[in-house]
C-alpha cells in the first residue's frame, strides 16, 4: 500500500480487522465503521449492504494476491514454485493471520448459496491454479521441469496447501491472544435455553465408547509438528515438486520459499 | 444401521437432514425435531442446548467413520489406501453429500472458538491420519510399501483430500436441486438496509481492474474436470501413492478404491 492510503484502502483494512475480530457471520457494518474510523453512513454511501462490502473485500484481497504473484513473475520457475508453497505456511504464532483465514473460510461456506461470493471464490481458484500452471509451463519450456500434466499438478498443489491451511486453522484453539478470542460469543446454542438433562452418550452409535485411540488407528502426533501447514508444505516440496524436476535441477528449501514471499508486505 | 433404529439414531438422522437443509448457523432445535418427527421437548430432555446436540452429532459421525474404517482393517494395505482415497471422491451429482459437508465446514469454522467442537475435530483428524499411518505401517511390514515417513505421508494425504473436498463444495453452485437451495436466506446483509449507491470498483487496489484472465496466470479449466475431488484423488494415487509402492506392486485404479468404500452404507 502507498504511504497515503485511499479511503477505499482504509475501508478494506477496516473490513480485514473487523472480520478477524468478529467473524463473517457476526460482523456488522458498524463494526467495520468502528475499525476504520469512518461513519456507518459513509460505508453505506459506497456499499449498499454488508454483502456488497464483503464481495468488494474479496475482490480487493484477490486483486492484492494477483499483484503479489505478478511481482514474482520474472523469477526462475523453481523459485516461484517454492515461493508459492512457502506462501501457505502459517507459523504457530500467526494468530492474526489464522483469525483472518477463519473468517475467509466462513465466507467460503457461503459459496453454494451466494453467486456473487462464489464468483470471487472461482476467480481466486483460477488465479491460484493458473499461477501454478504458468510456473510449470515456464519451467517445462526452459528445461527446469519434466513434461507433466500441468492442470492436474496445479489442482493437486492448490488442494494440498489449502487443505493443510484449513486443517491448521480449524484444529488450533485460541490462546487468549487473537484467533480464539473473538469479541462476542460464538452463537452456538443461541435461542435454545437449557431445560433438560444432557446425555450425549446416546449418540455413540455402537455403544462401545470407541475413540480414535481405542480403535485400529495407529497412534499419531496430536497434530502434525511443528504446524500442519509447515509439515505439509515440506512434504509438497519433497513428494510433489521434487519428482517434477529435470535432471540436475536442485530443489530449493522450504525456508527459501517462505523467505521469498515474506519479503513482500504481509497483507494476506 | 440396524433395521430398528434407536431413538438416538433417529435424532442423529434428523440432525443430518436439518443441517443439510438449514446449515449450521441457522439450524434450530425445532428444525431438527421436525426432521426426526420428535418433539422439541424430547430433544431438550436429551440435549440441553443446540451445541450439546451438535457436539453429540459430531461424535456420532466420527464414531460411524471409525466403524467403517474398522470394517476394512483386514484387507490388503494397498486396497485400504485406495479405498481411503476413493472415499473422498464426490461425483458431480452428489448434492446431498455436498450440502452435508458444507454444514460440517461451517461447524469446523467454530473450532478455534469452541473447545468441545474442537475436541471432536482433533479426534477426527487423528482418526484420519492414524488410519493412513496404520495402513502404511502394515504395508511396510508386509512388503507392499517402501520405508517412508509415515507421519508426514499421512498428513499429506489427509490435507490433500480434504482440500479438494473443501474446494469442490465451496466452488460449486446450487442447481436448485439441493446444495444451493437452502430453505432460508443466507443472512448476508442482515440488518443492513440499502441506503446508498454501491461502488465496489473502489476496492480494486491498483485500479487496473485486473482479473485472473487478464493477469499473468495461465488459462486453466474453470474448475478441475470432472470434479475437483476426482481429479485430485487421481493425482494422489499417481503422484503420492505410486512412489510408495515396493517394486512389483500394482497400483489399484481409483474406480476400485471408490467401489471398495461405496459397498458400505453411505452415511457420510
Amino acid at each position: 500500500m502507498s504511504d497515503q492510503p485511499s479511503a477505499a484502502e482504509e475501508i478494506m483494512d477496516g473490513v480485514y480487522r473487523a472480520l478477524r475480530a468478529h467473524g463473517y457471520a457476526d460482523v456488522t457494518m458498524q463494526d467495520i465503521a468502528d475499525e476504520c474510523s469512518k461513519s456507518k453512513s459513509l460505508l453505506h454511501y459506497h456499499y449498499d449492504t454488508k454483502e456488497d462490502l464483503l464481495v468488494a473485500f474479496l475482490d480487493y484481497v484477490i486483486t492484492d494476491s494477483e499483484a503479489r504473484i505478478r511481482a514474482h513473475a520474472d523469477e526462475p520457475p523453481i523459485e516461484r514454485l517454492a515461493g508459492f508453497v512457502g506462501w501457505f505456511v502459517f507459523e504457530a504464532d500467526a494468530v492474526d493471520r489464522e483469525a483472518f483465514h477463519i473468517a475467509l473460510l466462513e465466507l467460503r461456506t457461503q459459496g453454494p448459496f451466494n453467486e456473487r461470493i462464489r464468483e470471487q471464490l472461482v476467480r481466486s481458484d483460477r488465479l491460484l491454479r493458473g499461477t501454478v500452471a504458468d510456473i510449470l509451463e515456464s519451467g517445462i519450456e526452459n528445461g527446469t521441469f519434466r513434461e507433466v500434466d500441468v492442470e492436474e499438478t496445479a489442482a493437486l498443489v492448490v488442494a494440498t496447501l489449502d487443505g493443510a491451511r484449513t486443517r491448521q486453522i480449524t484444529l488450533t484453539g485460541g490462546d487468549g491472544d487473537g484467533a480464539g478470542d473473538r469479541d462476542e460469543a460464538d452463537g452456538a446454542g443461541d435461542g435454545d435455553e437449557a431445560d433438560g438433562a444432557g446425555d450425549s452418550d446416546e449418540a455413540d452409535a455402537d455403544g462401545d465408547g470407541a475413540t480414535a485411540e481405542g480403535g485400529d488407528a495407529t497412534a499419531v502426533d496430536d497434530l502434525p509438528e511443528p504446524t500442519y501447514t509447515r509439515r505439509v508444505a515440506e512434504a509438497t516440496l519433497q513428494r510433489i515438486v521434487a519428482p517434477l524436476l529435470a535432471d540436475g535441477v536442485a530443489l530449493p528449501s522450504l525456508e527459501d520459499g517462505i523467505a521469498a514471499m515474506s519479503r513482500d508486505d504481509e497483507t494476506e
